[in-house]
């Protein structure tokens, strides 16, 4: 960081078990950073004060140019009218925490908290996959499944802060498909690596009964359970039980992908952790289910990407700074 | 009109079957208008002709105040990147017809085209249902099933003016419930004036199959069709088998109204023409299916109204006259 420079954001990119903590510039450049395992038996109070410490640490570490703004991307759904969060997964202790008042009062700069799928949203549209289009919607396609909507060039969030909340959308009955948010069958059951758990297991047990070989078996009887990450790999070295997974998911993920775009008419969605790390596997397959059954003129301008961003969480982050930066300037 | 008044609007409402033609104040008061059958004999050339003539009669009634812009209201999809119809539906001679050129050579003021479903939004929202709220859905339930769409206080209408579109999204199988937009169980096909023919000549047989009596049996035997309207009386006096057909389109209308709260997040859907006329058979019901299934904290906030315009055909033409002298303002 040069003496000419305008100054730096900071970031925290909180989420159910590690936070990242990062120093950018306003061009969403990530200039340092670290990450912390969220403790479990900390409070939010706590975690945070060693979070603020190591900011600083990061912030003089790059020449300690004046900080324009901080930004906080945290797992959905918030409370956006009291800043708080309702109830992350994997982390009970931050259930409530008021974590916008919490920012106000700690740092003298600008701050804000954001949804990390909207955060994901505007951070791809300002500097990654959907840069250059008017309306874009990403999906985290992670832990949890949530979209963030960019309409018609800005963030929309939603009076609540709740809109892209799609994971809880019924594909098929309630008493089909793998579980997400609670139920059977959801968006969130297809399109999630918890999702593509159940899946993996039910195939497994499928294939067990038919008799045919596969390595979801032996990872299934070995390990317990199979992870997104060991699907996946499977799928790509080939195996056909689990590229019959990925390709449910693909298609899953084209049909709420076809009900955006008659809803929405969107020029691009960007797929995030998982459509970002094995793209061969979901895009294509997603892309032409969206284009078999959304309205026609619509599904020619639309595209399905991976994310374009270096370093996501942090720049996702850096997205939220960028936004209040921009609304307090 | 007092001559000092700011001017006025002209209004075309584009129909299947007529187009009206207003003048009205700038905050969307009708104030002189009439009405013709669309005579598909005629080419748009000459049908325009004629509404150009008496647009300029009725302006001349109401004291000759200047004119500020002129909008048209059309049955989508339109093609907003060459400003011409697609396919309207019952007007097969205004297919691919380009009106905003024709506008634009034959009006010295400021003059746009609009999707009827976006030009009711606008209305709604500017002088109806949904005024003062930032974020708003209005449902055609017309003989189509179109949405438009206020988003954070803007009419939003997509990159080729395509958002909203949701007729076409499936919410049974391809395979069950009635048609709408040339697939069965669509949205279209449930919550529509024909989808609900549909549905009401299958209640009819099928009362005939279990002996029931009802209504509706001998509104088909007679006429061979039940229109909507027909079934709408029949459920309001009581019928228990037209009433089970209305449910049914209410819980879809909830179902549709819930995919659409958890993307959008919106304050308030409006229902359009049979949501209007008949609200009791359809706003509790609906209201009712999308509590139960959307995600809570967004369903608190959300209302279900019917329309709240006085005039409504011609306001919807009035408020794309508004946008049209907002935008060249």
């Amino acid at each position: 960081m040069n003496a000419s420079a305008p100054g730096v954001y900071l970031g925290l990119d909180i989420g159910g078990t590690k936070i990242g903590m990062c120093v950018g510039t306003p061009d969403g450049r990530v200039l340092a950073s670290d990450r912390f395992p969220n403790d479990p038996a900390l409070k939010p109070e706590a975690m945070l004060a060693r979070c603020t410490t190591r900011l600083a640490e990061l912030a003089a570490g790059v020449g300690g140019a004046s900080v324009l703004a901080l930004g906080a991307a945290c797992p959905g759904p918030l409370d956006y009218r009291a800043g708080k969060f309702i109830n992350p997964p994997n982390n009970p202790s931050w259930h409530g925490f008021a974590l916008r008042d919490w920012l106000a009062a700690n740092f003298a700069c600008p701050s804000a908290m954001m949804n990390d799928a909207n955060a994901a949203a505007y951070a791809e549209w300002l500097w990654g996959a959907a840069r250059g289009t008017r309306t874009a919607v990403f999906l985290t396609v992670s832990t949890g499944m949530g979209a963030g909507l960019i309409i018609d060039g800005r963030l929309y969030e939603g009076p609540l802060g709740l809109a892209g909340e799609i994971g809880r959308i019924q594909l098929s009955p309630s008493d089909d498909g793998p579980v997400g948010f609670g139920r059977r069958g959801t968006v969130e059951g297809y399109c999630s690596g918890p999702g593509m758990s159940q899946m993996a297991a039910a195939e497994a047990t499928a294939c067990t009964h038919r008799g045919e070989e596969s390595v979801l078996r032996e990872v299934l009887k070995k390990e317990g359970a199979i992870t997104p990450e060991r699907l996946c790999e499977a799928a790509r070295a080939g195996d056909p039980a689990a590229k019959r997974v990925t390709d449910r998911v693909a298609r899953e993920l084209g049909r709420i992908m076809a009900i955006m775009t008659d809803i929405l008419n969107p020029e691009v969605f960007v797929l995030g952790t998982i459509g970002t790390a094995y793209p061969e596997l979901f895009i294509p397959g997603a892309t032409g289910t969206l284009r078999a059954i959304a309205l026609e003129p619509a599904t020619a301008i639309v595209d399905v990407r991976p994310s374009a961003l270096a370093d996501r969480g942090n720049q996702q982050a850096l997205a939220v700074a960028h936004y209040t930066f921009a609304a307090n300037r």
